[in-house]
């Protein structure tokens, strides 16, 4: 994997155990940053983060306070003349449920079949973890590290990154930088290395629909009062066709078209449909008929209802009207649409939408920007260097279909260009059960990271170092 | 309220508390009849009803297996000369869900401002147990009883009566009778005394959208897999249009028409619209806008939606395209609707409006005939009169709008005519959290029971006695 001559590998290879150990106790944190009952997770997860960095020889290592769960910050700045890069994962992690359907405990870490079985195992611990090894190999072998370094390992990545935006611009002084680093995307079906250039944004709302004061007879009412579970049936209904297109007014103004070159590039990619259907486990692939796979996973905006609720979920029947009903419903956005315009554009079609004889609340969750990268960035290149020489070949560049808030937040509030560089696998389970990471792809990490500080002490990023802007 | 010299009332006004107390002691089973964890309290209830009814003097007392919960049969036969009364009312009750809006708890029964509130007071403990304290007043006074009875108390009704049918037709020898009294059935808005000539059928059904094998990244996935709650709403949204018209095609094919003179009849009805908003407690009523209210629930057919679930359901945010959604749809009936043929049609509906890439499975959970009973009736005559006089003044003669799907099978099975005399009030919250009786309602029941079999005994239906049929 590595070069087995180098001192770096000679640090790393006897100790796989002693790192998988360390991984496992960090999985063992349940730190799932939507639910309440998990604040004191989450911060015991921050904590075991800084004490990490800090054994690793990291300074003005701090659990910072967001208002929200902490954002752990760390640097290093002793790499006279080297670029300084500012490095982020996310220590948080998606719920569980449903819980019947994963094999092992989520937060009870298993190895089998190559991989690492938890929660969070891909997104995004597994990469931070690759991180904290790296430089602990670094400073082992070398009592230095290739670059500057700040790290800015997050707490509320699956809640949208409520409280970054802020924490980040409250921040700037200490977050001067050449480079932001992005660990927490995947590689390219098959597990080919990849470096992605495109991620899409969202919008998260819920919708809620209230009607009677209780839950009434559906014999002594049917047909005489509205029903808040018909009436968001009619509401989810009128906001996508089954087509796939979304029947929101103006949706669709902001999105950048894709250019002839964009969908080349696309259709380039190794894209094997037939086994990304098979890891999706539908009957069949659906969307926009005018769409590739990859066009309508990469650049086309979506919207899609994550859950609903209401009335009698149990086993048999209630005849009831129920007296509300609900839903998640999110937005995937493509460049350049803002979320918070698109929340007004859904909030006002499902107003318009809701029927006579109920009550509709429409709600804005969370969002985040999507973010566009150019392919021959130096800091793309040097990565695409660093992949090519620890996995066996150069990069894919394509465009993903989830969204990292903090990408846009780096570019717009910190105004420093970035890198995704991320290690884990498609079929990882990403956000479902039976989550893993492949480890491989987590020892290759660790090197990859190691190498690309080596491949940029040296290139063309080399800058004016650390000089903290105003 | 009865007679206050007749020894009935002398016997029945000091034992108040001692009616009260067993009461609620019937209440306090939780015989919730839809879920498995109450299979025992099922039938520990019926055990219950049996003992009491031995305890009267009634014969032939039979808690019997039906391959669902139990039938309490039992019979006093003595009456030469008089007709055979079938009566029927059901210990089972609905579900409590949602346990949090309850003042009280639902299985301790609580007296207050004149009411006695529990899970299944109005719906149908309460009325089950004024037919027992009304023959134990008569036996206890006279040794005997006006007429021939043969009580039928159900275990099922509030799961669709699910093996009634086939446990009436098995037992027709002991069932033969003149008349069938089925106390199930409340007054009319404002307590008002009320014998219900009309009543709705049912067809209950589950719809379950099954799209990917677990619950997908919506970032990964979304815009390139249909998603199974998207698809859900599609589905119910045009099952129904917002004005209350079910979009199923040959839907209203039997439903009988108003006359003019229903109409009339309906229309003539003390019935005050505002009341009724306020206890349905909803923004505003809704439905057919080409029928009156009391037209929409008595004699015009129905969709709701009782329930719906899939995905993420928690506080917060999951980005998942869930793997299945699912939804509770019935519709109650009108004469001369058949539930099993509106099953075939709602279904056809359903896998037609189901979109490419999810399965879609829709399955028949139970049902019920509608019914409509002539109000010159002999045997309606006389509840007529014991209502009458019991509560001073004369019954009105609503349609409506719930099910009880035994009338039809009384009527189709046995051939036995069916008088609907219930005691509840409207405003019970019958289905929904803080259930009640009022306990004047419950007191005059017993009182107009043991009326109505002297009205009956000395009257037009005076038959030929038992006969049991071929």
């Amino acid at each position: 994997m590595g070069d087995p001559g180098s001192d770096l590998e000679r640090y790393l290879e006897p100790r796989r155990e002693e790192r998988l150990a360390s991984l496992k106790e960090l999985l063992r944190i349940p730190s799932i940053s939507a639910l309440p009952e998990h604040v004191g997770d989450c911060r015991r997860s921050a904590e075991w983060v800084a004490a990490d960095l800090r054994a690793s020889g990291i300074e003005h290592v701090e659990v910072c306070e967001t208002g929200g769960h902490p954002v752990v910050y760390g640097d290093w700045l002793h790499a006279e003349g080297a670029p300084t890069l500012v490095i982020y994962c996310h220590y948080d992690v998606q719920p569980v449920d449903p819980l019947d359907l994963w094999t092992d405990s989520p937060f009870e870490p298993t190895i089998r079949d190559g991989r690492i079985l938890a929660r969070g195992a891909a997104d995004d611990k597994g990469q931070l973890h690759a991180h904290l090894r790296a430089i602990q190999a670094l400073m082992a072998t070398r009592g230095r590290l290739p670059v500057n370094v700040r790290y800015v390992f997050e707490g509320e990545e699956e809640i949208g990154s409520a409280h970054l935006d802020s924490w980040l611009d409250a921040n700037r002084n200490r977050l001067a930088g050449d480079l932001a680093v992005i660990s927490d995307t995947p590689f390219f079906q098959g597990n080919l290395p990849a470096i992605t250039v495109g991620l899409r944004g969202l919008m998260y709302c819920q919708v809620d629909v209230i009607g009677p004061a209780l839950d009434l007879h559906s014999g002594g009412f049917g047909g005489a009062v509205q029903n808040p579970a018909n009436a968001l049936a009619w509401i989810l209904a009128g906001l996508k066709d089954p087509g796939g297109r979304v029947l929101v007014p103006g949706f669709y103004d902001d999105v950048v078209a894709l250019e002839p070159g964009d969908r080349a590039g696309l259709a380039a990619l190794p894209f094997d449909e037939a086994a990304f259907l098979a890891e999706a486990g539908a009957p069949a692939l659906a969307g926009e008929a005018e769409f590739t796979v990859l066009e309508r996973l990469g650049a086309r905006p979506t919207l899609d209802v994550n859950g609903l609720w209401g009335g009698f979920q149990g086993e048999g029947s209630k005849t009831i009207i129920p007296a509300h009903a609900h839903a998640k419903v999110s937005c995937r956005l493509v460049a350049n649409q803002d979320p918070e315009r698109l929340f007004e554009l859904v909030r006002a079609r499902i107003l318009e939408l809701a029927p006579p004889g109920v009550k509709v609340d429409v709600r804005y969750l969370n969002g985040g920007r999507p973010s566009l990268t150019r392919i021959d960035h130096p800091g793309v290149r040097a990565a695409a260097r660093a992949l090519e020489v620890v996995f066996g070949r150069p990069p894919l560049y394509p465009r993903e279909g989830g969204s990292i808030p903090v990408t846009a937040s780096f570019e717009s509030i910190l105004g420093i260009p970035v890198v995704l560089m991320g290690f884990s696998n498609p079929d990882d389970n990403a956000h479902a059960p039976n989550e893993s990471l492949v480890l491989a792809n987590y020892e290759g990490g660790i090197r990859a990271v190691a190498r690309m500080m080596d491949e940029l002490a040296s290139g063309e990023l080399g800058g004016p170092g650390p000089s903290p802007r105003a």
